[in-house]
């Protein structure tokens, strides 16, 4: 099949870029504009909340939307991927800075920097080596596990902000045991600005945008008002804290924000820290990348555009390393906003670095208008973004459709809530390779008679076929390698254990599109146990590619039968149709 | 198929020694005690090599050598199987044991004894939950690098004990830095016995069975006093030392050598040394259960027997705890003794018991006279055993037959012999399952059309066939689950965005054995995509159990197309064949 994308030059193929440039005039800039403005809009207030998710000064996550959404405007393929701080991101962040260091202190800040550019380094070289397609073995049951446990254990580790209390802890029985115990330090006007944002955030989410709709306003306005919600819930928060002096009743605020564009900033080097983010640096790059590829895929079909998986991660790797040097912390491209970027029509990946510039002037002329924000306003709009995710029916889902992926989800699921993200994840990654290789290494095989009257071979076990006690004919379904080669061994050697008359044993190739060297050498060891049993070996249906690669070792030579092209082949010469039918008998299907 | 084997009941699927002992004669005795004679003669000198391999003092090779046996009676499945010390797990004991602590410190003993009782533990956990399959994962190329390997590390250990000098490492280059630098130090009388019993020992192996035979013994006479060589060798060395004093010559002995039968021992039950030797000891549990059972399956097939790859878990773990409990370390079925038992005539697992008894017999009575037995006989023992396991022809049959198992062999070969036993296996059972992941998640997918006056469709880059523009047709040969799931998307599109006039799409599935729920999403986003694009997605030839999980799940009511029976139905729906054929046309082969 032709993928013209990829034979890109050099230059295009990692500079992305240069390819859609040429094509910029004022229409798409218009557009990227629009997309821009209301991206920002929403990015404002998420980019502070997910920063404070991560355990991180609040600048933090301006910083870690202006140079990474320029970086992947520069190097990605997504036309519309809005990339930034994310919730599951910043959770795995939070979790693995914490192992390192308490948070608020420099070494905490220091790890997540590290984490972002250590996850930037790992996508880099994972795009450049073309390992994409590791991210293929995170199964889709596994990841909407994950994403919907994290959306559960993001929204409690907001509870506190909402109730006024101090309680950490990275799983969900830590989290509500702490919790718990702060029950008697609630502060009630936190509590009740946390309520209030929450019940409006909800109503702005789905009543805000049928009422507009209904005095008149166009669509497009009322979507965009819609978007701009939690915008005006921060606004009137800071207005109500400041008017009311609430600050000095116990509601806890955001602070002093630094005033100012990103700093430069350098990540550890040292070779324990590395070694000890490494394990943390890799989930999150391989999660944040499963998360951005997906929606970017999503939304490119949509305008028969594609993306680049590899060019993807060379974009994101970018991304973080800009992070990691301006003062950010890990990105990847988030969900809710590359629709809204989509929808409000970008057509390039110039809106991301729009974005990028708003962002810059909310850093540079916004930040003292921060001072009041009450932190139970950023949860609440964490939470409202995070229960969208949250989806049990993947449970039923996969219990309908097939247990083994039940188990893999369930136990992703159990195990995040109970033992946080990074295990929940590995251990749901591990789990689904397991269950992945357990099948494979039992492929379905069956032992085959001709269906009478036809040159058709079909299971014995299915349909009423003819056999003859001294031939036994096995199909193999699956390609023969290293995990069903021993598989194969057994199953012969039981058959013919069991069965003393058989004089030869056909191995019917039809559906094998590999014989590995480990197959190879189970065949050989087959064919020898056989030879000494005074049975012969034969295959029919060997396709062309396989049957060259054989042709390349002593084992065609050894085989003491032959290699038939047809499996009637094979039944004629080996069954002496002529002579009475001595042996023959047809087997009732059971 | 059926396995007759596998429905014993409950105590006779542990205790395979209710089975064979009900049909035990004096003709099977006989067999089994002339067997017992003859691996015992062979087991005494090689199991006071291969303690000193794994750096243990000598009677622990003794003490491995008896109840493991035992146990190994009861509840193992091979009828032949000689288990016991072994060359490559005693390399593997040193290694692991040696980075807890010091050889010929009581710590290094108490490592050694843990990690037999650990892997012992978890083998007998593998085989109760059934996880043999997980020994498939190492593939042929993998472990016949690894031994070869593993062979030139055990050969070249020795070499200091053959020199008289000392000189320890783990991997290759450590240890020939350290001979080198001990060349001044040689003691000429020890080189003299090592390279006299060297090439004794070669003669033995090589030239006196066809000097006996031609002396007119009787050929099985003649094997039995070939297999006494290094009995010979022993019991030569072991008089000439005493006879001139050469103990005091500076030739290394064996020393002392407690008196009387196994004692008592008991592993150690700490946390944190159980957590230190845990990856050690799931390596010597999978590389001896994966060399064991090799073995095993390869003689039971020879009589038409067959072994329970599951209960051989069983049989191994308990070996391995009875080692731990009487001072041994950990044991595994060898090769060598194994093929010398079935040769020999053993008959049953009995014959391992009577060999245990002979041990003991040893260990009670014959342990003063090994006081003067020289070192550097047992290195010659070791050496010329392992150099029989190494055989470098794996790097020129897997190159020629196929890269992918070459760029493993290599890998592991070059690993082990680099960075020592653990990381080598380590690293060549992962790159094994990696590039096994890889070669799956890009399944062979074809584009096919219509051969001319048939109803069979072909690759259209294979064969000259018809198509038509507005209808493409993929055949997936591969089950399609999550680690192609992705790639199936990507093709998908990208042959979709490169063709304008396409309306229908028809996924052919006659080889595809399985949907899970990943690449159900992926379909069901295929579908949607599709469906906006105004194309229509159908399947045909899909499989009977395939169907049946598709019609539990939404999908085929959301397809925009059918699910036809046969490809040729969907071909003649499609194509208005009577309408003049506007877009059809033939492709040439290329």
């Amino acid at each position: 099949m032709s993928r013209p994308d990829l034979r890109l030059s050099g230059l295009r193929r990692y500079f992305p870029i240069l390819t859609w440039s040429r094509d910029y005039n004022r229409t798409v800039l218009t557009n990227d504009l629009m997309a821009a403005v209301i991206v920002t809009i929403m990015l404002i207030p998420q980019s502070l909340a997910y920063a404070l998710l991560a355990g991180l000064p609040a600048e933090m996550g301006l910083y870690a939307s202006i140079l990474p959404l320029v970086a992947y405007a520069i190097f990605g393929t997504s036309r519309t991927l809005a990339v930034g701080p994310v919730a599951v991101v910043s959770l795995m962040t939070a979790a693995a800075a914490g192992k390192l260091a308490a948070q608020g202190t420099p070494e905490y800040i220091m790890a997540a920097i590290t984490l972002a550019f250590l996850s930037g380094l790992m996508l880099l070289v994972m795009g450049l080596f073309r390992l994409g397609f590791l991210a293929n073995f995170l199964s889709h049951p596994v990841i909407a596990g994950f994403i919907t446990a994290s959306g559960v254990l993001i929204a409690t580790s907001q509870m506190k902000h909402i109730l006024g209390v101090r309680a950490e802890g990275h799983n969900l029985i830590d989290m509500l045991t702490n919790l718990i115990a702060e029950i008697d330090a609630i502060n009630w006007i936190t509590l009740l600005i946390g309520v209030a944002s929450l019940a409006f955030l909800f109503w702005v989410r789905k009543g805000l945008k049928p009422l507009l709709l209904s005095l008149g306003l166009k669509p497009r306005m009322a979507d965009l008002l819609a978007k701009a919600g939690p915008v005006i819930a921060v606004a009137l928060s800071i207005l109500v804290v400041w008017l009311f002096a609430l600050d000095e009743r116990g509601v806890a605020i955001v602070g002093q924000v630094p005033m100012g564009l990103p700093p430069l900033t350098s990540p550890g080097f040292s070779a324990d820290l590395w070694g000890q983010l490494f394990g943390s640096a890799l989930l999150i790059s391989i999660i944040g990348f499963v998360e951005s590829v997906s929606v970017a895929q999503t939304l490119a079909a949509k305008k028969r555009q594609r993306i680049v998986p590899d060019q993807e991660l060379v974009g994101l790797g970018a991304s973080n390393i800009a992070a990691a040097v301006s003062g950010g912390y890990p990105v990847t491209g988030g969900f809710a906003r590359s629709v809204v970027n989509f929808d409000a029509g970008a057509e390039t990946p110039a809106a991301g670095a729009y974005t990028a510039i708003g962002i810059a002037l909310a850093a540079l002329i916004l930040t003292p208008l921060l001072y009041f924000l009450p932190k139970a306003v950023l949860a609440a709009t964490i939470i409202v973004a995070v229960l969208s995710l949250v989806d049990f029916s993947i449970l039923r889902k996969s219990w309908t459709y097939s247990r083994v992926d039940f188990a893999a989800v369930s136990a992703t699921i159990v195990l995040t809530l109970t033992f946080g993200v990074e295990i929940g994840v590995s251990a749901g990654v591990a789990l689904s390779i397991l269950l992945f290789l357990y099948k494979t290494s039992r492929p379905h095989v069956a032992e085959v008679g001709l269906v009478p009257g036809t040159q058709h071979f079909r299971n014995i076990k299915r349909h009423e076929v003819e056999t003859h006690d001294s031939l036994v004919t096995i199909r193999i379904d699956e390609s023969l390698y290293f995990a069903n080669a021993a598989f194969l061994q057994d199953l012969i050697y039981d058959r013919i254990v069991c069965d003393q008359p058989i004089r030869d044993v056909v191995l019917m190739c039809s559906a094998v599109n590999e014989i590995d060297m480990s197959a190879l050498e189970s065949l050989e060891a087959i064919n020898t146990r056989l030879d000494e049993l005074g049975i012969r070996l034969h295959m029919s249906e060997v396709k062309g590619p396989v049957m060259d690669r054989l042709k390349r070792s002593h084992f065609l030579q050894d085989m003491t039968g032959e290699v038939f092209l047809s499996q009637y082949d094979a039944h004629v010469a080996l069954t002496d149709s002529t002579a009475g039918n001595a042996g023959q008998r047809v087997t009732a299907a059971d």
